[in-house]
């Protein structure tokens, strides 16, 4: 019987083929005294021939793919399977100590490797050992037959099974071949699944034994739809699959056309799909996919990306580039949001026992002003290139909100002092994400020109579950009454003063949340720029009034489950 | 000019003393070739001989304040620094390689202690291996002149100055001579704080610098109800100070009057003061400072003093015990609440990323099941002793309490199957402590008997703020609106269905919180059993009508800042 996978919905379509183990492969082996000293020799000669043949297509690859400068260090790798004193010295190992290949290799890079290593002030000899390592481990998969994934070398149509993808893997992968992918860990709002997405990759995540069940070569269907994954399907269920495939590129292609559609109910009601982006680079994504505005600049991204502090002109090209890539359409910049499970190299923040109660977002803004003041002013500055809106992170209290936006004025005044041209139509608002902050909302709106609601947090703290941590992710539940409730407060409240709230988390563009979103009252839906026009073509079966009424009823539900099972009585209709 | 040092007031009261240095000295050293070999043997055995007469007197103190089995670690000290092989070879040490008597201590004791310590499957020689360790501690300050604090051989009033205090210092502290004490870290609910309310000793914590400010021996006056302390004080201060202290006993006689009496406002409203308590022998002083019910019974402790999962009869007894011990005064149970900051040595939990987010409370029990079933076996076998409630803690959906619910059903049954008496009359209800729950408080009220407010925790979700975090405590804010308007839901929730509420978190017995939690509606109030009183006592001064005035004009604030203005003006008049 073919075998089912069940995992969490990553990434939307269908794909079909074998199966590619993107899994580390045991490389232990036992040291044996052998007898022929020249059989071994040629033994360890063949798998560095090999592992020569394999470094040439990686390195072909990635120069076609990521440019000549990345192919560089495969030739150092090849630099080193050639190197006559590194392998002189394991076949001389290999001949004195009557050792396997596999024993004389490791002890000789070894040797090296931590040679190399403590050269603590030469970075360029680190870097050897790191190269040491990586060819070692090259050479040994074929001492020992095994074999060593290389997402680079793929040459067929696979579906990648892998325990986790790294960002490192999903920047290597082809998507002329690679046509989808499962995993054992991860939600839907972990790195793999936010990369399939943006890859536009079906994939399912979170199966918790995609790496055990399915082995290399296997027929494997991915259903990114459902969830789920079926193991050497039957050809029946090959062609259905093959049609509901088909049924979906129909459904995209139809969806294309509403790239330049306004977002309107089917009674006619107008909101506002935005997307959310890391870099500047993403605005073209955006822009293809019909976004009406960016709902959220992740702008720690620039921080990461760097290797110190992004410097005020490096910043204002980057927002300057993202407000005119967006040509007049609104771009709402979160100020930095590091701290929590994000980390910069270059600024070390203090061991804390709950990361996500601690010193993060605005919190260290406000605590260290000349990183805050610095991105102020390079937004201020970029302002009159296009529609800015400004929102701070975490924001807890009325008085974190007054503070931030006091600073946020002061580097203003400084700046027209300084005769510098700046918009005088940015909108400053702030993330719904805090409990508290839900609570007070209209003490808040009065301040804000908007709110936009970071369900990926606000969920985490109401819940008190980390959405990480798999013994409490039953927990993380967007459905629930309570964050409901919360939402609705957070919109009445921003109505009520005639402010607007969007929602940039992951629930904005999750296709169960979103007629509730619609009856809530949510003025803007920022969500992965790839789900932009399957919502606008939701929208359009939704009338306004029905999900107003559902979403009424949704609010007084006792349960999660009862919700979804209302949401389903009132789309199904 | 006289030094004051601010901190956070943690307990009542008002002492003056001079100031003992609980701080650990430096114990470094240099090593040395010395040429008098004789004279350096002799600083030896003159250190060691000072280092007996110490203990002499702190094992004899023991004696008294401890017990006989508790001075025996001491007669164990002794022992080591009577034993020939061991200061023989330090001897022989300084005389064969020159060296000074700390390096040839050092360097004995040091092998001494890691050969003991080797002997892992030995817990007697692992044991030795500490006794050693403390012994040398000993000896090396008197070769080096510095003072050893050592809490048990205080033998005059003093003031303890410490950068925190922990558990086993605060074991060792005598009432008659310990008048104070003032620390550098800790809040009103760390563990220095807690206990010194329940000893009753006046203290400051968190001050931050106490210890650098403060000096061995100066005067130092501890202000518990302002939470400062004065170093160096003038004549007329100290005057001034004693006429407070003579002020504050006084006060405190006057509580004591209110010990049968009821809990009213000025106005006849009543309320409910409880206890809180760790285990069955905190009930006399929570019947001493005339508690009218336990209001939290942290079952936990029973765990977490234990060397493996407490039996059912072992739980059975102490809760038989407790029920007893309050002749029919009710008694709540909270059922396991460990994880987070408190783990099992027997119990390992998973490591997480945020514990306080993580695996939990409910979320072990439900999980666990024959832990949580045995304890309630225990709780219901005990309930035919008195009026017993149960709780369970960090409930936040309403499935969760369902299935808590249905559990203790199901063994309540089976008991009465079994023929066992069980009464038929045991309210269950949980700890309010998860946002998530506040926002949907009228469901849960349907299922629930009852709610026990936990600020601690709730405040730390709500503002997503980790009290123990330095850093981000001063976002740990009770009276902010948010909290308010958290406890305002929970309380009309229960009222609308017919049950009452409580509160358990250290708020309950805050005094600036009191006017707002009566003006709130607040049926229960569960403290320190030290602060019962006080409390009653303050209730007689208000009046509820005015209470609700200044609760609902607290709700509307912005800030916390504004809602402790208002309730200063509210009780000031």
């Amino acid at each position: 019987m073919t075998k089912v996978i069940k995992g969490i919905a990553a990434s939307d379509g269908i794909a079909a083929a074998k199966a590619y183990m993107l899994v580390q492969p045991d490389l232990s082996f036992t040291e044996k005294t052998i007898d022929d000293v020249d059989a071994e020799v040629a033994r360890l000669e063949a798998a560095v021939e090999t592992s020569k043949q394999d470094l040439e297509v990686i390195k072909q690859k990635a120069a076609q793919n990521l440019g000549e400068e990345e192919a560089q260090v495969f030739e150092a790798h090849l630099t080193i399977l050639s190197d006559p004193e590194l392998f002189g010295q394991i076949n001389e190992k290999i001949k004195n100590d009557k050792v396997n290949a596999e024993s004389a290799l490791k002890s000789v890079t070894d040797m090296f490797i931590s040679m190399f290593e403590s050269m603590t002030d030469n970075k360029y000899m680190q870097e050897r050992a790191g190269d040491i390592r990586d060819v070692t481990k090259r050479v040994m998969s074929h001492l020992l037959g095994v074999k060593l994934p290389n997402p680079a070398l793929i040459n067929e149509e696979v579906v990648i099974v892998a325990h986790d993808l790294t960002p490192s893997d999903t920047a290597q992968l082809d998507r002329n071949f690679v046509k989808g992918f499962i995993t054992d860990i991860g939600g839907r709002t972990s790195h793999s699944a936010i990369m399939s997405r943006t890859l536009e990759i079906p994939a399912v995540v979170g199966s918790g034994s995609a790496t055990s069940d399915i082995q290399e070569g296997q027929m494997v269907i991915i259903d990114g739809l459902d969830g789920e994954a079926l193991v050497e399907p039957t050809a029946e269920e090959l062609a259905d699959y093959e049609g509901r495939a088909k049924a979906f590129a129909d459904q995209k292609a139809e969806w294309k056309l509403l790239k330049d559609a306004k977002s309107l109910t089917k009674d006619g009601k107008q909101v506002k799909l935005a997307a959310n982006i890391g870099t500047p680079k993403d605005v073209e994504g955006a822009n293809d996919n019909g976004a009406e505005a960016v709902g959220l600049f992740r702008s720690e991204f620039l921080y990461m990306d760097a290797a110190e502090l992004p410097s005020e002109e490096d910043q204002f090209q980057a927002y300057k580039q993202a407000l005119e890539g967006m040509d007049g359409k609104q771009v709402v910049v979160r100020t930095m949001d590091i701290g929590g499970d994000k980390e910069l190299p270059y600024l070390p923040l203090p061991e804390e026992e709950n990361p996500f109660l601690g010193y993060r977002a605005i919190r260290i803004s406000l605590d260290r002003q000349d990183i805050f003041r610095t991105q102020l002013r390079a937004l201020l500055r970029a302002s009159e290139f296009g529609r800015l809106a400004i929102m701070f992170p975490m924001i807890a209290t009325v008085q974190e909100f007054k503070d931030a936006k006091a600073i946020f004025e002061e580097e203003k005044a400084k700046l027209v002092a300084e005769g510098v041209a700046v918009s005088d139509d940015i909108e400053v608002g702030m993330m719904m994400e805090i409990p508290a902050a839900t609570m007070i909302a209209d003490k808040l709106a009065k301040y804000v020109d908007f709110f936009s609601i970071g369900t990926n947090d606000l969920i985490g703290y109401t819940m008190a579950a980390d959405r990480g941590n798999e013994r409490v992710s039953y927990l993380y539940q967007p459905y629930n009454p309570s964050i409901l409730r919360m939402v609705k407060r957070t919109i009445d409240a921003s109505h009520a003063e005639g402010k607007w709230t969007g929602m940039c988390g992951e629930m904005a563009g999750d296709q169960t949340a979103v007629p509730l979103l619609v009856g809530l009252g949510l003025d803007e839906f920022s969500m992965s720029a790839t789900s932009v026009l399957k919502t606008r073509s939701l929208l359009k079966k939704l009338d306004s009034a029905k999900m107003e009424e559902l979403a009424n009823k949704a609010l007084d539900c006792e349960t999660s489950e009862e919700v979804v099972a209302l949401v389903n009585e009132y789309t199904e209709q």
